[in-house]
């Protein structure tokens, strides 16, 4: 193991490390301090917590959100809600109601605290690395063990030292520079590794632009990202009132990183992600011109007051374009209330903004779905191909100040290009030192007393957890469906409004597995008696954190996936469930096996146990293939039992 | 014929009279100057004058409003927003966009002329009547055919005159008064009949406040409601910065009315309709403290900015209740920029209120459903059974003064009361003179020359309508449904955002029919190769104006429905889509019959023509019934055709 020069990631792990070796490819264990959970994932994590019979939240701080299944098209989502919020006080978990904002910037104004670890059933949840956090997404089971007070069990990662230098020019901003790591890295650079950004770059980036980064640094399949906690976050923390929760955590002189990088942010101009992936990055000036017929406003990835006043200061006085239609989302109700304050919401509606509620909205196809075959520009984090709610679609991601530009031209405009043709300066923002701190939407935990009496109350869409049966000595089945590279969770199963209000019903929720890809292949693994296989590309299960694209396909009958590499939760979110993870030792094996062919693995417990190397045999070819897992001897108890929750009943 | 002094109405009606007598009972025809279309029916209304193959709009003025569809969980809703917008390019409309808001108050704001008619495609038309219009709720084909110049038939109403006295008392508003009128005489208490309110207490009454009347006067199954255009009028026309279009009309000294009826407002008290009709009224002191999870203000029920603004100054500085959603929905932008202008809408987001964008949103069950067996209050006009988008919903209806106090209690509270409780004296609002007039949202019509170049966008979810074919000269099928009294359009062909999408595909909506009643009746009808009959009680077809209703079943074989009396503008779109509507002499015949009981009429041409007199043969059970249509030479003409369609294609 070779001397480090502690980082703040470093520094992170090494004041949580309960396990293991701090060195890359290791397993190592974190005590979670808190932990983060969203209503689409929150459900299951609370059914899981019954399942577990957990009597109280053993962390420092838990925190339920309700900000995805806010439409209410029928009865599901508001069961949904008032199920979590009686979890919340049957186990001892602050409750944000619907209406309070996105889980990331709300736990970031309002409970981060430099210096602790989380883990949050949202992919996003790196946000909160913006306050010198240690904060990973993962899987909902993970969240629930968390709770419970078990530590995270995890690859040790590599850490990539991001230097940064220089100012960035107006009419660029945050979302610029993790477009820019996306246009250099792609959608699975960051894979294995922690980003960490330094340097005196970080000087001009505020705490809540640090989050815009630290959240989208999820799209790089990074493990999690972090900053320190220095000046700006405290000046953070006082507007917010929480000064007291800081801490300053920097690295030390001489630091070193396993991986280093740098970006001038002088030399960056706007950029946007083309359709239907955040790795498809060009500069905006080579797009523009591109009708649109919508921009939206909002999301975890463009959060800040910042965000949303530069929009309005651009718009205000203007018309947005007649054929586009200019969606705004606040983030919070903190962040609405500052907005209305300052003027901002009035200037938004005056040029034609349809001002939503607080929430994720758009961002995971809750409604603001576009017309057929219309461009759709966001700042939102991710368009993967039909998160939008539409089939088809076709959805860019970009900076507030690209987005305001171009709902005013109704074309994709380079915001640089706007100003100079309409003879404006970059606005020069009046925000309020503090802001409009209301807790009034957080209901605090009941004292144990109170909440041992507390009934769950679920609605009847609310089912208990599918019984899930070990793994078979010898499996042989089928390969269902084969994929491509870079498959997303939205595309296993996915968001929006049809699907997610059945979050909380596995059967019913099943019903949508690779609805995007195949629309077939529901029927068809009901149609099979057995058990199935699926065979994917590069980088399989990107994106969301949701253990649902484990859950319900293993419901179906699922039990392995043979593909070149895994995304990191969705990697592990399979083993939670019992579903083998194996990783093709040749890739060029992939283009030997079709749909349909019948794949076998025998002695599997003794084989999984031996070390990661097994064989895959080809029924219909008769053909061989080598794979490994990367199960560490704890994941293979777990997997062979039929995953976590089998082995959490086994030990009661 | 009587000799009568003229009030309001029979102004309005005898400057716009083209043919018949204006003698209750008669049909007459009326010159349309104005057309209200919204999304939700608009698109079949823009089918229909393309089936007409129409050149451009001969109306004085006519508007497209998109309020309904506005979630977009899918590609649909924003695919007929697109299509919309390129049929009033087409024909001369003006095209007011989504978020600009809902169609009622704002074509009160921006287009409302005292002294004219019109017709529109929501029920919720009549509220223009508060300016001294005469407007009239009618299926989407009477819109059709009066965009294309021709005048509106229907029979001459009885008018009602309501003479108000007195002052309302502090804590009760024009919503305790059109609940008065429902508590006094049910949801069908107003068929055949005009109401006219005259008298001093109109005084203290707004233009908008009439509104919120004339709006709900449809729920009293009432062809329309007109007030006067007087200085309430003259003032509001001022604080839109168009006092130009005012025109006095008000009653002659004198004039008697077919029917007369006083409310002194002075004594009345807040009043709220139970689950699930409007026509449920009582007190509201008779319910308090009964446990509500949901509180929504908003709707062209109580679409003012006072009715937000006493909101806002009750739950100034204080907290709504945590088990409580507290949903705010602005009738328009218009609206939402006075209320951010004058710091309410600050006060209602600090008080917890989820803020939506401008459109009827919950009020037509798009979003917004409350959780299961949850109570809901809303300032809504409706709340018939799943209208909310939640099966076996809970809603009550009630005034925005109810609906805070409850909001922040938690339970049903008698604004009075909370005053009382709280020490709080009733709000004096300091409401801005002028509105924040703002056109930009709202698209002018082309001229002719550009308009005769544009193409109607359609989507691939936006079909032709289907063909029709004549009525068979012995109409023999079984009755595959029996409802009883009072059943709705919602209920008939259910909004909510399952189904709204659809609104542009028959095929795909007639999946809904009597969704509410018997899921089962769209299967059943698909199976009958022939054709089939409804049975229904007394006020079939009340509600939502919805030509959907008509179609999708015809669509699915019905051809006649029998009932003991039917609601005025579903039996107009029943007449229009070639379903004969036949009215029991005897209402003890309804008991005789039961489903799958087969019925038939024998040589239908010959009988309608002879006048209203048919007879009903049960052939299961060898009974006859007497039944009489109500179709004048004219409509005996269409339905025997299959409808208007089919008669205005013979005509090209």
């Amino acid at each position: 193991m070779e001397a480090v020069m502690p980082g703040v990631a470093h520094k992170l792990i090494q004041s949580h490390l309960v396990s293991g070796e701090m060195v890359p490819g290791a397993e190592i264990g974190l005590r979670i301090d808190q932990t983060l959970t969203q209503d689409a994932t929150g459900t299951l994590v609370m059914l899981e917590l019954e399942a577990m019979e957990l009597d109280r939240a053993r962390t420092q701080l838990s925190v339920q959100y309700v900000d995805h299944n806010l439409l209410q098209t029928d009865e599901k989502n508001a069961d949904d809600h008032r199920f979590l919020r009686s979890a919340c006080r049957r186990w001892g978990i602050w409750y944000s109601k619907a209406g309070n904002g996105v889980s990331h910037p709300t736990h970031m104004q309002r409970f981060g605290v430099p210096g602790t670890t989380m883990v949050g059933s949202d992919s996003h949840t790196p946000a909160a690395g913006s306050l010198g956090m240690l904060a990973i997404g993962v899987g909902g089971l993970e969240v629930a063990m968390a709770i419970a007070g078990q530590p995270l069990h995890l690859v040790m990662p590599e850490i990539w030292g991001v230097r940064l230098t220089g100012e960035l020019p107006h009419w660029v901003s945050a979302k610029d520079v993790i477009l820019e790591m996306l246009r250099r890295h792609g959608v699975s650079g960051g894979r294995g590794r922690i980003i960490e950004y330094h340097g005196p770059g970080l000087a001009g980036l505020t705490a809540m632009d640090r989050h815009v980064i630290a959240n989208m640094g999820a799209e790089l399949g990074a493990t999690t990202t972090v900053f320190p906690a220095d000046d700006a976050v405290r000046a953070f923390l006082r507007a917010q009132d929480r000064e007291d929760a800081f801490t300053e955590i920097v690295a030390d002189a001489g630091t070193t990183y396993d991986v280093d990088e740098e970006i001038d942010l002088s030399t960056l101009e706007p950029l946007i992600a083309r359709p239907s992936s955040p790795g498809n990055v060009v500069p905006v000036r080579e797009v523009v011109g591109e009708p649109i017929g919508q921009v939206v406003i909002g999301s975890s990835a463009n959060p800040g007051l910042r965000d949303f006043a530069v929009a309005a200061a651009m718009v205000k006085d203007r018309q947005t374009h007649s054929g586009v239609s200019f969606d705004v989302n606040p983030t919070s109700r903190e962040l609405l209330q500052d907005l209305t304050k300052m003027g901002a919401t009035f200037d938004l509606i005056s040029a034609g903004a349809r001002i939503h509620q607080s929430g994720c909205m758009g961002c995971i196809g809750m409604g603001q779905a576009p017309a057929s075959g219309s461009n759709s520009l966001r700042t939102m984090p991710r368009n993967f191909p039909g998160r939008s709610g539409a089939r088809e679609d076709s959805v860019w991601l970009c900076s507030p100040e690209t987005a305001a530009a171009s709902a005013l031209a109704g074309v994709i405009t380079d915001p640089r290009e706007w100003a100079a043709t309409e003879d404006v300066t970059y606005p020069v923002l009046d925000l309020p030192e503090r802001a409009s701190v209301n807790t009034a939407m957080l209901e605090p935990p009941l004292d144990a007393a109170e909440a041992a009496d507390v009934e769950l109350v679920k609605g009847p869409n609310i089912t208990a957890l599918p019984e899930f049966d070990p793994l078979p000595e010898r499996l042989e089945g089928p390969v269902l469906i084969k994929v491509g590279d870079d498959v997303s969770t939205d595309e296993i199963s996915p968001a929006g409004a049809r699907a997610l209000p059945f979050r909380s019903n596995i059967p019913a929720l099943a019903e949508f597995v690779f609805d995007q890809i195949d629309p077939d292949y529901t029927a068809r693994a009901r149609a099979q008696s057995g058990p199935h296989l699926v065979l994917a590309g590069d980088n399989y299960g990107q994106g969301s954190s949701r253990e649902h694209a484990a859950i319900a396909p293993r419901y179906l009958g699922l039990r392995a996936v043979v593909a070149k590499s895994f995304a990191r939760i969705h990697w592990q979110n399979l083993a939670n469930f019992g579903i083998l993870a194996l990783e093709l030792v040749d890739p060029a094996d992939y283009d030997r096996v079709e749909t349909d062919d019948v794949l076998a693995v025998e002695g599997l417990t003794t084989a999984l146990a031996a070390g990661p190397e097994l064989t895959v045999h080809n029924v219909t070819r008769d053909e061989d293939y080598p794979v490994r897992h990367r199960l560490s001897a704890r994941q293979v108890e777990m997997v062979v039992a039929g995953g976590l929750i089998p082995v959490l009943r086994a030990r009661t």
